[in-house]
């Protein structure tokens, strides 16, 4: 997760609206599902004009625009909407931390979408905006593909309360919805974490701490995104505003807890890495350890018998041994017993 | 502890019950206790209906329920006491964290009961769900076996002042002899540091390392549940419902003061945990020392002496010490003299 | 960063006026920008004198001074516009902390501007000393040079609302410029970061390390630099005084938002900094593995291999393996079998 | 400091007297002393009851209770004076936290007393019950030996205010008496530590790591002791009960202040012990670097040498040099030439 | 820093006035300034009850008293002025911590006054005792010599307002000239600390590591005197008796911003520290790296060397090339080649 620009806004004036991501060229997606307690409604629509006519006093309309990086559109649908110019520039800046701004007529917010890619396995992250306003959700994402589509099939068959529900339950929906994907994340960085505390201690090498370093990176990147739900959800709960019911405040506090949890898994997971590393870091150690051993032993050993070697190796005229008759075999004799009881000592030291 | 798949929820409606946790085939058991200041009666029933009749104004009923993986069967007692969906969705999935949940006519309290198992001397931790309702309290564990067994004595035996209060001291009981149960595995993991602390100073190997690891985990663990234990007992102390009357808010400080005790010994434990790890990581260096030391002394002993040897293997014609008579002894003179000067000098400097 | 002498002044009298800071010999400069709704005038005059003049009820006037180690001038501002003594001397101490003092009749902030010079890439950071009146602000700066070209910019070309606004507004946009600021200095830094991570595995020089502890220090001064923003803009947004208006409010809560960015951002690096220290840590302990498995693996081959050369270069008048013919081939043989024995033991240790 | 043994009690009705500490045999002891501004009277009496014929309404009683661990007395003794049970469950209680609970007509305040033994200097550590009530204080403790004497002495020659202030400026001197006592056993730590710190360069061997590690479990249980006395001064203070007038709010201000230094002088001890951790930590590396010092330059001096006398060693029926007449000695001015060069690169090199 | 003897004082009557701090024989000494907007008359007098006289409703009086190791004049000052035992207690107890209370008649304020001795550059701290009453200041110090220069000579030359003002704003005069000299003993550990990077690349023995630790502490101490003063002048700020006016809220709200720099520059100053003490154990690594280079690069060379020169010092008879004309040359060329070779390889690993 590279440090992306965001100096380029520096100086201009706010609410000026300038895309801040990485580029795409996709087109912008508007697709539309309104609903009510009797009937359901879903359609893709070109412009964000069609959208507006969907909205009515009776039923709940979820507008989900996908691409971002269309600014005119994004300015389109403020004016349209009647949203703050505020609230689109962090629409369009894709760098924003996860926050919650009310307005007068309308409560946007910010929320960080994790995910894990079913096929690839991989771990996305996409900003989503969520603009509750009266009667309607309306949704910004970055690119196609989200954690929605249970909540789309809940709309269509129509199960479990929500179509009865107004448009703060499906606020309420989406969020909970990316907050349970945060598991899936978790347990897929957990599986990795697992796979590396073996590893760690069989094999301690370099590649292994740039993949420890990496998981620390996502794990900070993923605290960072579900630390402020905290407030956010605390602050709907606390909303006195029409927007947001009573009723729903239930849901709320279970939705705190999930968040409660996430916090909590990732701090396991943290300590988990930390762990991992101080594991890493005993393992090198160690295997220095065994390095210096292997040197120690042979050098131990084999030393002072390379010594006795050499005295017999010079030639002066007057040395007695060299003319002896058995010196040689005792030569061995004496080389035998010190290669003995070096072994002995070093294995009563436990060196191997 | 491996890290239990919770991803498997994310998007469904809420109150949805899934049972998450491991796998299980054992049937539900219920057990009923019926008591009062006069009176205890025990018994098995087959289904939750049956319990219903217990439930009477003058009389306390305590319903334990082992097996929570039965959803239906928790279905079906949410139906028959009027639980909320939500209450029964944190009951089956048994990777919540500890926490207390108000309702109008009932009070749900979630907890992780820990104990060591008598014979095996295992840890073993369970999810532990407490509903709080007029005349009743209902537990709901995971599988067979547990704590509570003390208190079914009190109960049956009629001593102390149990059968003389309402539910709300029976609630108050059984989270005590939870929080009393700590202590068991808080002593069980203070023994195995206290073995440790002899053997990372006498054989530091990574096998040690694994278990200084696995301990750090479990007093993660351990720490993880007890530390929202004081928020759950601080809000039963606050608690303004006619539920948990005020004639027991001297116990409930006691359980406090319980409470913050279990802190303090994992407090005490971790720091326990890190000195030892830091003990382990410089008796590492320290055995690296040792070793260090053995090659330095050998090779700083024998380098020169085989230096000398060398020189006096050499073949040159014209070597005068070759020829004279007393080169050999006094050669071997200024062998042992270098010998002797070496480990006097490695002596002073303390190196054996 | 050096520490700069902030001693001289103990023991003066509170108000005294004295430049703390680097010597300069820059001559002080006024700039004078009035604007309204209707019209930008833009002038620099020689005198604080003439600025007095632009200031009236119905335009804003923004008067820039450049150059706070004149002492004089400063003293002559302060009688012009009535600013307390206090002020005074923080205006010209450039070591002070950020920090927003409220007066009657104006509101005091001191900022440190941070920006990376465009053309040379250096880092540079400079104390801003703002001073927000009824109709006019005073900015006060160590050199020329800032970040402020673009809102001089938008008043010229009067696009956007500032022109519309008060002086609060004006005040606003100053500091928000700054704070964006700040974002193109972290790039930097995370770009100085994102290099040195390769090379910290590669080459992990001492030099490095220098390198880490500069920015390691280069973090902790923008943190202590943007850390108290939150209380100015927090109290800039709780002012009731008539100087900062409600309809601003908005805008002050997004400035808090890109503060806390900020921070993000910060703690962002500095994780990754001090994951960056990690890997040099443990690169030099690797480093130090490679270097003694070279040694070992030589040791290892050559010195049994060097004794058994030595052994039959011994003098010894009764060796019979000296005379046989096959000797000298076969002691190759045994050489080569140790040789390759060695190699193969080595390397299913893995060593290389 | 073990471990004690505290889930005995798990699942006991509270209120249950079981003694939790160290076994003991001692008899139990009661000593009284009755004492008012004109008179003080001390006695020993055998048993609980005759204590209460001296708790009068014009004299203040401070009945001191040896022996703990005699769980019948301590019963008969709440039942004489009307202590809550959970109060005497605390009492035989060793290994509580210190706490401070307020029922309608008693004080029950729980400390540990530090203290080290002027003959052994041993540091010794007891738990110390007071209970206030109106008139008396009752002091419980485990132990004969305390640090109470210059109390007695000031009741008995009546110097200072004691004698005319009622029983809560009592239990003030006590507990003042307690914390002072903290000092004698901190300065005994500091002495130890000042000790350490100059064996640590000089001689880091495993004995120190174990002398640290104890004297930091030492520190821990000082800190956990200090600790929750502010909150229990802080309680005494605010206390609105008639138990304590407020004429004594100075001194327990005065105490408060005493507690924050205790408190400083436990921090201070701490960075000192992790200081001397780092030191201790370092000297190893440091001797390990002499040791390779050793070894390296011994190698690196005679390894060359021993090459060259290795190659005139060598057989070779054509090697001119060893026919001229002056090789020997030139082999020897170029090994001391080779020598000196060594010796000199390697002073360069600060290696010794 | 050594730790001074508190425990004495265990069990003494409260309000016991006994001398803690290092022994001193100078003799007690005061001097009184009394001053108005028109006169500041100046006096050193032999005794406490001279200063009285001075005290009047009209002027300033400042009494400076030297030697608070005189126990027995400071109880005479006590009982001339009316000042509660606690306070005297305090006064001459030289190890407390920096603290202010309040009484009805008089503010106590008790501080660590820390400066460089311009002469010998060695940092100096001595307890500084501050008494504010109406209309007067009483200063008590350990020894002569202090910060206070600056204030006299404003009190005697009148500029400035302090000769205008009260004693309360000679009070802050004096805390600010404390404050402000807090940061020459910065500077001054600055710079030793700006001297010790480069030694601690260059040369990393262990004296540094001693002098680190010398600075860890000196910190710690600055650290533990200046911390508490942001509850002095925030108790000060928010004072309501008369003793202080509203006039002087301004410049105590300047003295808490110096206050904050100080620990701000403390903070730095620690940061610069941990980051030396990085540097010094990395450098210990790569010296330790150094030398292992060092050893291998020779050991890798010449150990192969010697044994291809150990195989022709062989005494076989059946060596044919001993025998050929070219071999001693060949050989040469073989250890040429192989020297060059393992130079070049050392050389692409990058180890000299």
């Amino acid at each position: 997760m590279p440090f992306t620009k965001k100096s380029q806004k520096a100086g201009l004036a706010p609410g000026t609206l300038i895309y801040i991501g990485d580029q795409k060229e996709e087109n912008l997606k508007i697709h539309v599902i309104n609903y009510g307690p009797h009937h359901c409604e879903e359609k893709s629509v070109p412009t964000i004009k069609e959208c507006l006519s969907y909205v009515t006093a009776e039923s709940v309309t979820w507008i989900n625009i996908t691409g971002v990086h269309d600014v005119k559109t994004i300015q389109e649908l403020g004016e349209l909407f009647g949203i703050h110019a505020l609230v689109l520039e962090d629409v369009v800046n894709t760098t924003n931390r996860p926050k919650l701004d009310q307005y007068d007529d309308c409560v946007y917010i910010l929320l960080k979408m994790l995910y894990s890619e079913p096929a690839s396995h991989l771990i996305k992250h996409e900003q989503i905006s969520l603009i509750l306003g009266a009667g309607y959700v309306i949704s910004l994402q970055e690119v196609e593909g989200d954690v929605f589509d249970p909540i789309r099939e809940r709309l269509k068959k129509g199960n479990g309360r929500i179509r009865t529900q107004g448009s703060d339950y499906l606020a309420y929906a989406l969020i909970d919805t990316i907050v349970d994907n945060y598991f899936a994340v978790l347990e897929q960085i957990a599986e990795k974490i697992e796979d590396l505390q073996d590893q760690v201690i069989e094999d301690p090498d370099e590649d292994l701490l740039g993949v420890i370093q990496q998981l620390k990176h996502e794990m900070v990147f993923v605290r960072r995104s579900i630390w402020p739900m905290r407030e956010i959800v605390t602050a709907l709960i606390r909303d006195e505003s029409k927007l947001i019911g009573e009723n729903i405040d239930l849901y709320l506090r279970d939705l705190y807890d999930h968040t409660l949890q996430v916090i909590d898994s990732v701090d396991s997971l943290r300590d988990m890495l930390s762990g991992l590393m101080d594991v890493y870091l005993s393992s090198i150690s160690n295997r220095m350890n065994q390095v210096m051993k292997v040197l120690t032993i042979m050098a131990t050993i084999f030393i002072p018998l390379t010594f006795i070697a050499g005295i017999y190796g010079m030639n002066f005229k007057h040395m007695p041994e060299l003319e002896w008759k058995w010196s040689y075999p005792l030569l061995w004799l004496l080389i035998i017993t010190i290669f003995v009881g070096m072994i002995t000592w070093l294995r009563r030291r436990k060196w191997f």
